[in-house]
């Protein structure tokens, strides 16, 4: 099979860990017999810097034709990154919210689970843990306070700021099917997390998302407000299958979840549209204090680039082989610094991609 | 001193904990020359069951005649509240809002604490803990999505559902202040929350805090995303002094940091107007499951009597009198059922009060 890739590495480790994905896609294709076909895309402050702005057009039009984007992450630090004194939509993190919403990525995806190699890194006591956790985020990523109107206007002479949150049936409907056709493949539950003592949206949402839950019976629905649901992620993150929520609580909740688990450098995310198109992601940031030393953990970029087969190729198998690989070289004891434990061995960023490599 | 207290028993364990910490506020005043004169207000399901509605004019009118208020939980839980099926702006929790609005209650503290006696309820690893972590979150209660215009309304044969976030300057001002004082009398340093990489009304915020800081140069600010900061509350709660953010971001941080403790059933809460007058309850629910048992941990509430002595009245050392006969009762083993633990003393609600008396 081809693979019609488009690769943005991005900003700070970002072009150190894709390159080690793509390698591991290149190492699945011999053994599997595809051909990964790579198309480079800018974006972030990588396109500032060439294009001074962080994503073009001409992006959007290459990224359309590809099957599916690989990319490292964007944006910097307020304390080392050069782009930070720009205005917000000149900003790398603005070329990130454009393209979501330009190839229509509503639904994103974000696995956190507990490795039980890597138990050691979690913050919570074990007891908590035991037995460890699985869950998926699903997070709607084209509506809400993220792409409202918003304006800051001087009202009576006081400055004031709006921000604007709106969702719609059709918006909401399409994200809650999502979440529970993955819930049908998993444990079967989805707690879906709104704040309906308080916000109309939260209210049409748990609405909606209980007329879907009506067409999938087999699927446990639970309601949950916002406010609990993040405590209930420190309290008990094992009672979580599927959590579904909007754009903003879904931001915070996610990462929350992923901080659970100890290990951000093992966390894959998907963006998908209505087709097979997903853009694909490590959870983590793009850590621009640690860039260019070769320490990077390249595992969730590389879990990212097996989301990808199996979410936009359908090769599901060829994802559990990159998935077995992992657990191969982590059960192993090589280690980068992020999930450094005693008696483990310490690697470099190549090292685990050549790790992975030999285990496929 | 003529201590002039409003008092809203509330729904569920309401009643049983207010009760207590009447209880020890009379044995304060016993001891310190206080007399304390209670009126019984109305709220919530408490108000609905009488009145038909959750907070009457009557009701904030007489709140407004008291120097404070002092209240037990609101509300009910979807499972067993009689009031869960009606429509929003009937239930329990719009009195809550309505009261905050009408007596002008911006400043929302709660402390979150790790308790040296109840390390082992905490859900993190020791190591992340050692040495204890005490917060203070400063949260604006007033404005922002809770109080932003909203509607739902078929666009297009679309239902569509609007909320919106709005803050001026001087909402942002004040609050900003409340936090930097008390940061001057605790460790000096604020963390202020946002989403300024998203919303103009976190620009805005980020803006202002960034003004009112440069008048407390003694203070550190430090500017954090809502995103980061739900991760660093579980990675590292330690490194946070005083929590200041906007309102939706402010209800799931401060839940999420209570969870941290382990220990909901110890923390207070304090909402605050621009004068001395403020309405004090504890952090927890209604806990309707256990209502009636004589079970329910009445510290919080307890520990929100004696901020209310703080803050309201200036009693500082009647205030600290509570808290070290709370540190005491803890010292001698006494538990109630939240927070009990191997070889200590399991009481009931009525005993944990008699016992704090007892101390002061
Ligand atoms: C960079 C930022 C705009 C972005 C978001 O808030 O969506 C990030 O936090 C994420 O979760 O991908
Ligand atoms: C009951 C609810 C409206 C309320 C809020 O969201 O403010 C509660 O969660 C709180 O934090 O006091």
């Amino acid at each position: 099979m081809q693979l019609k890739i488009g690769v943005i590495k991005g900003d700070g480790i970002g072009p150190e860990i894709v390159t080690e994905a793509m390698k591991v896609l290149d190492r699945v294709g011999e053994v599997y017999g595809h051909t990964c076909e790579y198309t480079q895309l800018l974006m972030g402050g990588a396109s500032i810097d060439v294009n001074g702005v962080p994503l073009t057009d001409e992006t959007i039009a290459k990224a359309k034709e590809c099957d599916a984007v690989l990319m490292g992450s964007i944006g910097g630090d307020a304390k080392v990154s050069p782009w930070y004194k720009l205005e917000p939509s000149k900003r790398p993190e603005a070329g990130l919210l454009r393209i979501r919403k330009e190839l229509n990525l509503f639904a994103n995806l974000r696995p956190a689970v507990l490795y039980d190699e890597l138990k050691g890194a979690c913050p919570l006591k074990e007891e908590i843990t035991e037995g460890g956790f699985d869950m998926m985020i699903m997070r709607e990523l084209t509506g809400g306070l993220y792409f409202g109107e918003r304006r800051t206007v001087e009202e009576n002479g006081v400055m004031t700021a709006h921000d604007s949150l709106t969702y719609n049936e059709n918006e909401i409907r399409r994200i809650a099917k999502r979440g529970f056709d993955i819930a049908m493949k998993r444990r079967k539950k989805v707690t879906s997390v709104d704040k309906a003592n308080v916000l109309d949206s939260s209210r049409l949402w748990r609405k909606v998302v209980e007329e879907v839950a009506a067409d999938y019976p087999e699927v446990t629905l639970e309601n949950m407000l916002v406010d609990n649901c993040a405590m209930q992620l420190v309290r008990d993150p094992k009672q979580f299958d599927v959590i579904l929520t909007e754009n903003m609580f879904g931001d915070i909740l996610s990462d929350e979840a992923s901080m659970v688990t100890g290990s951000i450098g093992m966390l894959a995310s998907a963006s998908l549209n209505e087709t097979k198109f997903g853009l694909y992601e490590p959870s983590g940031g793009s850590a621009p204090d640690i860039a260019g030393q070769g320490i990077a953990n390249p595992i969730a970029t590389i879990l990212s680039a097996s989301m990808m087969l199996r979410f936009s190729f359908d090769l599901d198998k060829e994802a559990d082989a990159i998935e077995a690989a992992v657990d191969q070289v982590l059960k192993e004891g090589y280690r980068t610094g992020d999930i450094m434990s005693d008696g483990k061995t310490k690697v470099g960023t190549t090292q685990i991609g050549d790790l992975i490599c030999v285990n496929i």
